[in-house]
């Protein structure tokens, strides 16, 4: 995983690592150190005897939000932030890595039983890190008027396709059971505790929106109607211009998108992406449909096939949908919004300690959505994964599938 | 309920019914405008013959938020609008009713059945702005320096009363039945269609939060413990310095607060009014509870004790609890915010025409808060009943009942 | 002037008189208030033995900006406070105005000589309010959809005119005194010293520039030519969306524009007014001139005939010049922006006392405007009277005169 | 000149060359490409035959303001600009460097008399970047909590020195002339033409206001005294909640600033810098006296002795006055606010052509100073020469001089 993160900010220069294109995103620079502060703070100075942090003045400028680890730099300013360069965090995370494989290979195995859950949650949001530095340069690189390349997509992962067509496949609601298992490996907390819900019979989309189905939504004039918007959603349409996904431009009459390979025209056979919950919302309502509920979507996804179209791939984008039966695209290609707000489970409890802070306490104002996206790594994903933004957002790999009341 | 709301204004000048104070709030000029409008659009105009509106150009002023119908003026801006004068404005009230008495003393009973709907729409609409008139009216007035009343309480109203203490009921859950039952009476759209919830054994709070247990979490520093706080709350917190309710003052080193009957010292044995939902949720947490769903909240509801302190009351603020079995408060006093998002019942669906915009279009951002308040009028309210704001909001007469898991 | 400012407001209903329809601009009941204020604060109190304020907590409310009194409501809140109502406002200036000519008829030679500037500056200080009840109300008016009428013209005002042609008049320049001649009668602390001025020989357009000429201007590119334009008027241009003079709007391809008679077809022999000086600057510029200097400009007017159209005529608009020879329009009709920054003239100290804020502070930022307007009282403008407004200003009745070197 | 720019550069990492700490400040990196743009541009594209940009989309990135040339990233922008990286920009330079030279070496006696004055500007203006990089990249390293040094200064420049105290130079006034003699060397437009103005005797004070002076106004409540500041003074005042000079912070007690050497306690016999024309002015009302006129300043500089501490002196901070007779430091250490705002000369005309947006468009809302600073190339400053900044900015090297009238 550390490699991993590693390699994807190898094809960036000193400048690309430094610069912060919103306070959204953040410089890679400091993706690579936040990952690495992760690991020196909650596991090398908690479990290993006499460890000191490297340079303990740098915890301020690592921290993300951790309330309970003091004060930090503003996130919207980590990109003023110049010194250390590159160079130095780099050498910060393989100081921390020999520090930890050190003491790994003299632990205690009392030691390490204790150690180890956090360590693998260190590697998971390792692996979260990895993804926000795909979206984040994705951005960064979209302002630059000379739009560069980050990375070509490698030869096989281009292979043409054509969409096949959405069909409706049908599901029977009941009392179905709601989150992971806690024996079935890893998991966030907000994934907790495992419940029951009482779901109505519903349809979900065979595969995800395209962008043929979007461009007839904006040349239907989707964007100017306002009866297809939520107020919220029509006041940012209105206060951002928006009239396409993020990303997309109109040259000379067609529809160009930015992606990590550059500027290229659509292909309307692939999925949509980078669009926000409320274009989301609007473009189902247009169609005679709705999003799913995040537990309808996860009591489908438990029967899909596995696969899919992850950072692995190297696509890093989505691809049009396989022609096969049943659920496809469910893992992997783009974040599909639901319509459930991110609250907690029933009975839910935040961990013990800073960590407690890790999810419970973004339960407001947010939207859940699931299934992962090509820039998530294939063994980060599950069923019962949440992740949750902004109904605004858009600079995720966020996509839609439509549902429906059977 | 024409009447009454004219009685809600009369205790005002021409200059208290002119400003606005924000831009949530509207000044009561334009509330009595509005519901005219509203009689005037959705009824004459769409019912009565040959009806023409009396100012055809003033509907651009009194139309809310329907794009259905057409341009407005912006919401921030109402207070700028000076012509028609409030006396005007009574005038078009009388000439609205006028027509309308004239129409449904001549209308056959087809008309009638038609229209009926509407009209009592209208009416429930026009309850939900007394209450605004109210709280607009309370915010407007406490930003003078000089702390005036709108009204002093009826004498009776204001009993001494002691708080009884805090009991816990116990629920147990189960397959429920929530949303209004349609042959129940009127009811609004978004409190439909009745279906059913699984909820788990919960328990309530047997009154509401006091001024008393919530000086003791601002005693305890609950202003300024991030812990406690959602983190979009805390943002809020810091960025608005909030140390208190809106209306709280601390004068001389005690806690004054501004009501309706201008400023006046806490009374720790009332509820506390005028919370946001990031207070009304920290708070519970501080107390080691959490919010109702507005589903436990519901089925609790139907089985409480009819009665409660509305408007009708005259006290315009809260009242200490009675000293009785069971759940108190339930209805009136105050609103009590719910953890549940704002979000449509499974198969929802809005009215068709321009009132589709009624409640629908808010679904998103807003938490859901249950039972009316002081300033509500008693038919107006009912189990079933959703309110929802922003989780901000606090210039609603809104409060805390705390919940937990069984 | 007591009575003068009470006639301007009779016109207005107590909502008129109430809101407030920006930051610059104050509600007419505060500008009726305030200037009452004055004379209780700074001649009643300080000269009349045992007088106390009517109501002293009002001070609050009625302070403009003077620091040395204490708090203030910030002046973007004026228009929130609606108690005192405007008939007790108005109770208030009677009181006030009884108490002065109470203690007027009884004091003494030497009481009256101490107390006779202040009286004197709070005269002119009236004046400057009635200004700016016009122009605040103006502004207000014009935001509402409906346009009303604040007061028809009188018939004789506005008399058909044709406008006469621009001349060019030549000044030889040399050293010339500019400032109030000590002895000449009333002046403000910022007219002061007089003192001599090395001018180059220049000349001044015989007239202010006209509708006609301003849609030459506009018809020719000039608010899409950004080298016409100051750096930061062209940014505000943009960010503003300026493309004529405020209150203008284009209605079926015609110009309108919103008076204080309501709305109305431009005359283009009109003097073009309600413009920034960064338009007035790009105007000059476009035209092949500049703007005076008011060094240049007073210079000028001390030869210029007397009379003009100000607030007395009735017509509260510009009118076209006379046809006649030499300078015209130097007083009344419009403002006219000068190229001076607003500074102190050599020497220049401010008063002792709370006094010394009227003016001094404000010497920053701002630019000169020379000559009164349509709305300005006839006895209260003179030629070395300096005005000042920030440059993006529009409000008051500001217009352009050109000047050129010779 | 061109060597001088890339050495001030060389202490930098490609990170700190990247980063955009403010709208006002550019990146390093901008810079060098920037001042490279404009040869390439102005000089190789117009005056040599054949010549294309090396990469003429990049024009789109380095043009500063230039409306003629076209559209720009705008200002507050350019930090998230990545690519092309330092070295690509090192490179940009170096070629045009080259192709200036080749066409140099060949070009005819008349096609380099066209080219010279603009390559003189060229010149003059990467000078003016030279201090630009310099106060930018301080504010940049400013931002960073761990307070980065620079570059150490040079041995020699840092001997201690007392400050010899102030003392009163009078100067008798009269008809002095004003601006650059057209034969005297190079100027830029706004320091023409030269004209001649009515001075008022005068005296200046014979050093810069020291940081031991300016404490005694922040010890004596300066900063919370509205009757020393200006209108507009005192609300950003309030506003930012300024309470010292920029980069100046009180830690257990003691004043620290911040230096291009990295945080050091302040040297009270150092001038003070990094002041805004706000508090120069306060500080001069409180010390009761006021700052020069442009003209006062230029008249007396004429005078006073070459030398000053600039740029080469390494010290990259003022120092303290020497202890001689005559008016000290007016050449170097800070730039000097004057009380002029920055207006055209008489008869100033800005040159045709894209170079005539160079000056004349920034002639209003800004103040000049004036005598260059410790971050200024000697070669670059003459008594003639007029910088100027709107009132409130503080990150170039600003500093006092006092000024009376005789």
């Amino acid at each position: 995983v550390r490699r991993a993160t590693e390699a994807l900010a190898a094809a960036l220069g000193a400048e690309d690592c430094q610069a912060q294109s919103m306070p959204d995103a953040s410089p890679t620079k400091w993706h690579l150190a936040h990952t690495t502060w992760f690991f020196e703070t909650f596991v090398l100075a908690v479990h290993r005897r006499g460890y000191t942090a490297l340079h303990p003045e740098h915890g301020y400028l690592y921290n993300s939000y951790y309330e309970a680890i003091g004060e930090r730099v503003p996130r919207a300013e980590r990109g003023r932030i110049t010194r250390p360069s590159l160079d130095e965090v780099r050498e910060y995370r393989a100081h921390v890595d020999r520090q930890l494989l050190d003491w790994l290979s003299g632990a205690s195995a009392a030691e390490l039983a204790a150690a180890a859950p956090v360590i693998e949650t260190g590697l998971h949001h390792e692996q979260q890190h990895q993804e926000l530095i795909l979206t984040d340069v994705k951005h960064l690189l979209s302002l630059n008027p000379l739009k560069p390349v980050y990375r070509k997509p490698l030869a096989q992962a281009r292979a043409a396709a054509r969409d096949p067509g959405r069909r409706w496949i049908s599901f029977p609601g009941g009392v179905v059971s709601i989150g992971q298992v806690p024996s079935a490996g890893f998991h966030f907390d907000n994934e907790a505790p495992r419940h029951e819900r009482l779901l109505r019979p519903f349809r979900l989309a065979s595969r995800l929106t395209t962008c043929r189905e979007y461009l007839e939504f904006i040349a239907d004039g989707g964007y100017a109607t306002a009866s297809l918007w939520l107020s919220d959603g029509w006041a940012t349409v209105q206060a951002r211009r928006w009239c396409a996904p993020l990303y997309w431009e109109e040259r000379e009459g067609a529809w160009q998108q930015f992606t990590l390979a550059g500027l290229r025209p659509i292909d309307p056979d692939e999925p949509v992406t980078h669009v926000s919950y409320y274009e989301a919302d609007a473009f189902a309502r247009w169609a005679g449909a709705r999003l799913a509920g995040e537990d309808e979507w996860e009591c489908a996804a438990h029967g899909s096939p596995d696969g899919g179209n992850f950072v692995e791939s190297g696509a890093l984008h989505p691809l049009p949908a396989p022609d096969a039966d049943g659920l496809q695209q469910m893992l992997g290609d783009t974040w599909e919004w639901t319509q459930s707000p991110y609250t907690p489970y029933p009975g839910y409890r935040p961990p013990a300690g800073a960590l407690g802070e890790y999810n419970g306490k973004f339960m407001c104002n947010q939207l859940v959505l699931r299934g992962g996206s090509c820039a998530t790594p294939a063994s980060h994903i599950r069923a019962s994964y949440r992740n949750f933004f902004y109904p605004d957002a858009r600079w995720q790999f966020s996509g839609i599938r439509l549902a429906q009341d059977a």
